[in-house]
């Protein structure tokens, strides 16, 4: 045992910020392509100017663990339509955003020292997540390396061990803007299954896809799955922190007992507004939102020379024409002089020469202002 | 290693609710009694109405990790005048909650299998965060069972271990309404320093005192304090889940790394609120509601026979002479049959003859009618 006051080790393998490489420039204003936000407003009737004390004394008091009733009701009906699995609202678990939600589904699945296999690229931070429960990330490079749902497993199998507790994917897919097979999906899911693996599959971009079609994982291992969902991303509402889970009761259970410790409840106000959403002006909104980000999406990678996104916000330009000897830094500080920050490939997995751009951060003029001075760099 | 897919140890040795012998009878409107809450409003100007994206655009965008700048800083300089130690901002840690700072620092600062000491009794979820990084919590019977601070000191020198990384303790004191002694602080303090020990020290009801004074930890051991400190105690908010963590730099920093992956950040609208109530209407808010609290806290001691509380919004009385051979879930199941709610000394540390309850977790009458119920049945 080290001499106290130490950290825990989880400290040592996590950094602070996953965007530590982006700084804007003096003088500049910066252009934040490298998180994964929208310039849009949420749904009028949605905000929080929207939600009053006269109509709902109590607002600002405790809600239940799991959440309001009503929400969990709500999405347990959605649910059960979406995926044609009945859903009870004791499978829905209201979670502060749905990182919240993921990092104590991992509490609640994985002991310290067991493994968790991330379809890598990956977002980044459920590798944190993992490591701060002192158990262990492995990439396991998909998106960028396959071909084949036979690949996609044999890719799974082979990182696999006696450790091994959890899988991860996302699908449509942040960072490459791709949306996963049924195909791939199936195949996958039947292997978690015969290796006993729990599933932990985000979703969170569910709204977002502009070619083929969103599948859910839950129908293809129901027993297996926590399917993590996102108020934020479906309606513009990062900052209200507020998601869910959707899985098996006892699992659902378990989580919401590690929830209760670890963020008790999601803001109360945001849970309102996410049962506003749903009920009436979010779906428009959603489906507006769909196209305008499908065509932004288009246009940001014909000027990058890249395929069009089929899903999420996000694309993930291979870098290496414009790297010189600094490598990946180097044209992260050069970008950010310019103004433009994106995110670092480094933080998705094993991927020295990406970057991540989101092309929904920042209003679409400075979107396109920023990815012309990146493709600029890179020589398109 | 067990075979797959099991639940991680952590969610053994947790429950869903700490509040699970307390439910409503069917018929009567419960008083709920069991959760720190209050009925009061937040400070007009200071509720989710009174923000509009109008005068805030991208208020339901992402914040930075540790919070809005102008909040860190605000705080930073009201911690400086409070303790007299000059604060930056780099040391404030906005977080989603007290709740969510003190798990994040537990995630920080303890390994798995390591000991927490909790000063007993003691706030629940503490036990359950130590618990949910697989660390084990060890109550340390204090608050009901010493009277200098000579013996507080050897109570926790005795549960003391090669394994002990850490020690928490709250004052005004949730459950018991007790506010520490300076003495005793100071000579835990010491006596943690020489032991190189982190102390958590759980504030967040330092404006609700009602006799003697509230003794801040962080000028005692300014190298090893983590303080946790609440809004939603503060200004009536406890739905908004925003509190703060100060502490030391390099420790915020590692418990900022923690936050990052579990829940990123606490909501941007709760943010804003906190800011307008420290700004502005908060603090005659506190004054108001701390001699309203002050009031009810005396009433409900008198009519059970208690010495009045001294801070905090709770009451811990001992119902021994209300027990049957059901023990005290025979109690909590007849009360909760008579509509009253209250929270099972277990919850609080090895306290099977104790319940709290807190005195403005309800409206006044409705409090006052609940105490009757319970004084009744102590025979007080």
């Amino acid at each position: 045992m080290p001499t106290h006051p130490h950290f825990a080790p989880a400290v040592q393998t996590l950094r602070s910020s996953v965007y530590a490489g982006a700084r804007p420039a003096a003088g500049l204003t910066p252009i934040p392509l490298h998180i994964g936000d929208t310039w849009m407003e949420p749904p009028a009737g949605c905000r929080m100017e929207d939600f009053r004390v006269a109509d709902h004394p109590g607002m600002h008091r405790y809600t239940a663990v799991a959440g309001l009733p009503a929400l969990r009701a709500r999405i347990a009906e959605l649910e059960s339509a979406r995926t044609g699995l009945e859903t009870a609202p004791e499978q829905v678990l209201i979670t502060a955003g749905a990182t919240a939600g993921l990092a104590a589904a991992v509490g609640a699945l994985v002991a310290p020292g067991e493994q968790v296999l991330l379809g890598a690229p990956h977002w980044p931070l459920i590798a944190g997540a993992v490591r701060a429960f002192n158990a262990e990330p492995v990439s396991v490079p998909l998106m960028t390396a396959v071909d084949s749902a036979e690949e996609a497993v044999a890719c799974f199998e082979r990182l696999r061990s006696k450790r091994t507790a959890a899988v991860y994917w996302n699908t449509p897919h942040n960072p490459t803007g791709r949306v996963m097979p049924r195909e791939w999906l199936a195949a996958l899911s039947d292997w978690a299954k015969s290796r006993d693996l729990w599933i932990l599959s985000d979703e969170v971009y569910e709204d977002y896809v502009y070619a083929g079609e969103h599948v859910p994982t839950r129908p293809l291992a129901p027993e297996l799955t926590i399917a993590a969902h996102s108020f934020s991303k479906a309606y513009g509402m990062t900052g209200n922190r507020c998601g869910y889970l959707v899985g098996p009761g006892r699992v659902i259970e378990a989580i919401e007992r590690i929830i209760t410790n670890l963020h008790y409840s999601a803001c109360t106000a945001s849970q309102l507004a996410a049962l506003k959403a749903l009920d009436g002006p979010g779906q428009d909104w959603a489906t507006r939102a769909c196209i305008r980000y499908s065509d932004l999406g288009r246009q940001a990678s014909e000027a990058l020379g890249l395929s069009a996104p089929e899903g999420s916000t996000f694309l993930f330009p291979e870098v290496s024409s414009a790297l010189d000897e600094r490598g990946l830094p180097g044209l992260l500080t050069d970008l950010t002089e310019q103004g433009v920050l994106v995110a670092p490939g480094p933080t998705f997995g094993p991927y020295p020469n990406h970057v991540r751009l989101c092309f929904t951060a920042a209003e679409p003029e400075q979107v396109r202002r920023g990815v012309e001075i990146l493709a600029k760099r890179l020589g398109v």
